[in-house]
């Protein structure tokens, strides 16, 4: 008999399922049905749409679908966080659908929260893309960074470099010449070099100085910024010391932390963040089946 | 005979005159006629407006109304930039009415410029108000910090630290929380100590997980981040020693900066900022007539 599954990585603004049997992907579709896109009282609806696609198989659903905005608020794991703690925690809302929580770390010094993220960093490392004890990093509208030990995530920090990159080409006075392209390029380099001073105020209103006086070309304005926060981003990080870190990322974002965290002492690996997913979904399953 | 002469502080969003006889202001107003509010080509009858309610007095024109968005493009004078200078570059578009050039600051490290605090600064050491030899701060959207010796302007940073606030409140994703208003209490005072770790990134994000979580009320969230930014732009300033600051601002803004500075070493006196507009207009006016 085979074992199948519907894994559902349900976030704010997309949804991507994976049909999966005996631990194959036997199709996978995305969609842009995040939990925004869901009507208050709809989730019971879009899963029982999901059963028409795809059969009465068993649903695991992660991301933001466990929030307090989302179907089930599925709380969250404190660290140390491993995969069986998740798929012990998880909640079932209806029969034969299971709902992940995410993880939290809190002291005295400082709080922070994950969802969604916690399968593709838990399936890196139990599917031997990462190693056990690792530093893993997804960049993206909140950059996350992860520590993990013995396999499980002990701790992490979230940074905001990609709203704030956003959030700057629309709304800011320099956002007006960040209209280009980001590129791995010198002007990147010197971005990421800039960072250095630990000024990010003053060097993010340097642009537009740099523009007034002809000091720089315009289109080159958005690499720049992209150079100063994802430069700024890897060197808090990195700050007592270059390290290893696996970046699950696309190749294209990839890239740009991989430059940022090489000026900073570090080295960096690519790992495939959808192959960490079902890596991680598919333990999840077999821990909660 | 008197020495009657209209100055001008020409901004952005707004306009501040000051008829000014024998030294001393005679009368002022403000309006919402910055520079964004005059139409193409209307600088001219602008004057003539002015003309008619003042007299046909010799006027000083400072601020944005001398950059490529306003009427004439004063251009930059370099560091270092006495009054002597300003008075010395300054454009006369029409009989009777001058306008004062900005500051320019460029090396291979950093590039800045500034157009209209000129006066201020320049005014609050000619008049005594500062010492010739200090560090003066004018805190707001675009926080300007310059090193006086001699006199004159040998060096300055500019730092997005208002921006940042505005856009943040207005277009974050913490933005929701930040609509307290900004008090200089405990919780402004730890988001200066947190700006310490140079991660601003993290800790603004770091503002949200805090709700999610319950570690700090919604309402704190605006002085908590207005901490972090007044914190991080002080502590950028005095990273290599606390020092002196003279401050030109409101009560209000002036009490956080100075909670700020004194976190960071350093030690904050306020400076009447419209008396220093007028010293330093003064001084120019009798460079000039």
């Amino acid at each position: 008999m085979s074992d199948i599954f519907l894994a559902v990585d349900w976030g704010t603004t997309n949804r991507r399922a994976f049909l999966i049997e005996n631990g194959a992907v036997v199709s996978t579709e995305r969609d842009a049905t995040g939990i925004l896109a869901v009507p208050p009282g709809g989730f019971a609806a879009e899963i029982a749409a999901l059963r028409v696609r795809y059969g009465a198989v068993p649903m695991i659903l992660a991301g933001m679908v466990g929030s307090n905005r989302g179907w089930i608020d599925a709380g969250y794991v404190g660290c140390p966080a491993g995969l069986e703690a998740l798929a012990a925690a998880a909640k079932t809302p209806i029969h034969g659908v299971h709902v992940i929580p995410g993880v939290s770390r809190i002291d005295d010094h400082r709080a922070d929260v994950m969802r969604g993220e916690e399968v593709q960093l838990l399936g890196a490392v139990a599917s031997g893309m990462a190693p056990h004890d690792a530093l893993l990093c997804q960049p993206g509208t909140h950059c996350k960074w992860a520590t993990m030990q013995d396999g499980a995530i002990t701790d992490f920090v979230t940074a905001m470099t990609g709203e704030l990159f956003a959030l700057l080409k629309g709304h800011a006075l320099i956002g007006s010449a960040m209209a280009g392209e980001v590129a791995n390029d010198t002007v990147f380099a010197q971005g990421v070099a800039d960072a250095a001073d630990d000024d990010l105020l003053a060097r993010l209103f340097g642009v537009r100085p740099a523009s007034l006086l002809g000091l720089r070309n315009d289109p080159d304005a958005a690499s720049y910024v992209s150079g100063l926060l994802i430069g700024s981003d890897c060197r808090a990080r990195l700050r007592h010391g270059g390290r290893d870190v696996f970046l699950l990322a696309d190749p294209v974002l990839g890239g740009l932390y991989a430059t940022a965290i090489s000026a900073n002492g570090g080295t960096a690996m690519l790992v495939d963040s959808h192959a960490a997913f079902v890596a991680g979904i598919v333990r999840l399953w077999e821990l909660m089946r």
